[in-house]
């Protein structure tokens, strides 16, 4: 709640964005947690704030946490921040313990999870994982202002970034605990949830080219009207996550559509449609994106119009060790809590981490499955639990040689 | 094609929008014209720009003539233009023939005609008509700048609009030449239309609320996506005027939609359709009207989240005296040519006009049916008919004590 207080004033909700003056603040008050409780703080080359505390066998690879402290806008105030503050309270309750961990912990604020004005998310975890390119770093915002510009400007040294941050054999285990963004776990009255895959995400930019014309005067059978091709789209894409498909399930969405020349009384000539495909399944989602393919081709011949599907993003799903998720099924019920297993459909830091080494998810629940928006909410004793999971799961690993 | 080359520098194809520069030059230009021709030129107190010929016998009522100069954004060179600059060249030719009229011939060019900045059309025939009503006139634009305003500024008097600049009774008759801006002319490869009506335009806004959620995480089933359902109200429309339906036929269209928040990510929570159904029969607008009403109540319940239809406009549709389309068809049979009778699905000065006195309209084809686009195109010698077939028409009219 203290964390939530740092907001930005004209903008809804709790909303924190990369770069903002209230980020820059909230990672002042990160970095003083992180100090209260033992870490030792630095913050690395992208701008990622990374606590440490040394472990007691020389030459061990680290145990990794972490999650991210920014918003989107008008956002809550979980999403990340459970995973930041949680890792650092397993950091001050392993202080407590009096025994320090045979391997080193890293507790990570990742910078900017979120998708921000460049149109990138994870920046910071990308950043980790060698995956943040100098074509990423060349994207520029409506200002035409550079993302190694505006990182360079809050003293980050972008130039060394696309080499990766952290070396691939140095990660004994990433684990992030976060909400659940969906209504699952409420639904099934379970408090911890164990992370199957984050669900991979393929994002397409479907462009209807019909004809303007009078709405008054043009026939209706000889219009080429491209919202009302745009529409049909739109229905599409819904029943293709509706239907049972092959490969597993997912959800589609668009969640953007813009009409040209935008006229009460000019037929549409244009319309543009941005979709988004998500499923833990890459079987789902290559079917689903050859069913959009032929519904979209009879629909452009029916109508006598243009229809082009420009994929512009595919995003794999990311499955969770099996290790990781075994190990922390057993944690689970060694606190005699039920917990069950489920993907996330939402993308995560621990996507990217997850190419470093075993990666593992905890998911708590969220209210009403509300997130991104203000009404996010999970209940204190739920977080409280995710915590206790997290700590337990991280001495557990502590006592393995390889996950 | 002189008139043409006064357009707007900034805009595409031939534009001249109301209260621009060129709109202003243009009607110096037009004024010159009809001097040139011998008629006495004043400027009315709303803008309109009307020349007159002294009929020989006192105490007659008008033939009056016209049509509009403005043009769309992106417009053409004839939609408007050929009738003030057809009923110029009427004016000249009847001083050619040596013999002045009977009745007073007025040749208005009027203000306005085309959706301006401020939403309404047709500001002077309106005005004639004593149908600006001091709403309109309060009416802003995207500065705050009243109707009011903009009319002062360029020397117009709208205090005096609301009362009618015509009397009511001194109409003998109404005639406008225009560009058909379909295709049924050239199809049917007649060069002159006798329209029998000009159709209502009634204009919804429909607006939907659903409920944003994260585009990952919400379940195909629990979503309320107001874009999905606003795409069945835009196909819905279609439908209705695809459809064969009671009372007639039309058109309809959705010209318009906007998604909010509109992010890739994110299930639309609003979705608002701007809709429009036209017919030259009033009773189709009414039976759709309530079949929009059933589709959307159908829809709100089937996807369970909230739509609200709002009326924001109904012009009925108006018809055009029989008396001048028996006098329309005689004329055109006597110039030896064929004619088709047709409805205008486009709303015209004529429409308002007609609330004076009898009102008729000759159409000529439109290439293709191409109309508010620089594509705009009829050929020089069906203007040259339609001229004729006005000029036959006025010296009818003129020998008739009653249409």
């Amino acid at each position: 709640m203290e964390l939530a207080e740092l907001r930005e004033p004209d903008q809804p909700g709790f909303t924190r964005r990369l770069f903002s003056e209230p980020y820059h603040r909230s990672r002042a008050w990160v970095k003083d947690q992180m100090e209260a409780v033992g870490l030792n703080v630095r913050t690395d080359p992208v701008g990622n704030l990374i606590g440490e505390l040394m472990g007691e066998e020389l030459g061990l690879p680290q145990i990794a946490l972490g999650s991210h402290t920014d918003t989107v806008a008008g956002g809550g105030r979980f999403d990340g921040m459970v995973g930041v503050l949680g890792a650092i309270e397993v950091a001050r309750l392993i202080g407590q313990l009096g025994q320090p961990l045979r391997h080193p912990l890293l507790v990570a604020d990742f910078l900017g999870e979120e998708p921000n004005r460049f149109g990138l998310s994870c920046l910071g975890s990308r950043a980790v994982a060698g995956q943040l390119t100098s074509g990423h770093l060349s994207l520029q915002d409506q200002d035409g202002q550079t993302l190694a510009a505006a990182l360079a400007a809050t003293g980050s040294h972008p130039e060394n970034l696309p080499k990766g941050l952290w070396p691939a054999d140095r990660l004994h285990c990433y684990l992030e605990l976060h909400i659940e963004q969906g209504s699952r776990l409420q639904a099934a009255r379970v408090s911890l949830g164990v992370v199957t895959a984050i669900a991979g995400i393929h994002r397409a930019v479907i462009t209807v080219r019909g004809r303007p014309d009078h709405a008054g005067t043009a026939t209706m059978a000889e219009r080429r009207d491209a919202l009302a091709a745009a529409a049909e789209v739109v229905l599409l894409v819904e029943r293709l996550a509706k239907e049972v498909g092959e490969g597993g399930s997912g959800v589609a969405t668009v969640g953007r559509l813009e009409v040209s020349p935008g006229s009460t009384n000019v037929v549409p000539g244009l319309a543009t449609a941005w979709a988004e495909f998500r499923s833990a399944q890459v079987d789902w989602l290559q079917d689903r994106n050859r069913a959009l393919a032929a519904g979209v081709a009879e629909l452009a011949a029916r109508r006598d119009l243009n229809i082009a599907v420009e994929w512009v993003s595919a995003e794999p799903p990311v499955d969770c060790a099996e290790g990781v998720r075994h190990l922390l099924r057993e944690t689970i019920e060694e606190l005699g809590q039920p917990s069950m297993e489920l993907s996330s459909g939402a993308s995560h830091d621990a996507a990217h981490l997850a190419r470093l080494g075993p990666m593992g998810m905890i998911f708590i629940p969220s209210q009403d499955g509300r997130s991104h928006c203000p009404e996010e909410w999970t209940a204190p004793r739920e977080v409280a639990l995710g915590v206790a999971a997290l700590l337990a799961a991280v001495l557990r690993l502590d006592r393995c040689d390889t996950v």
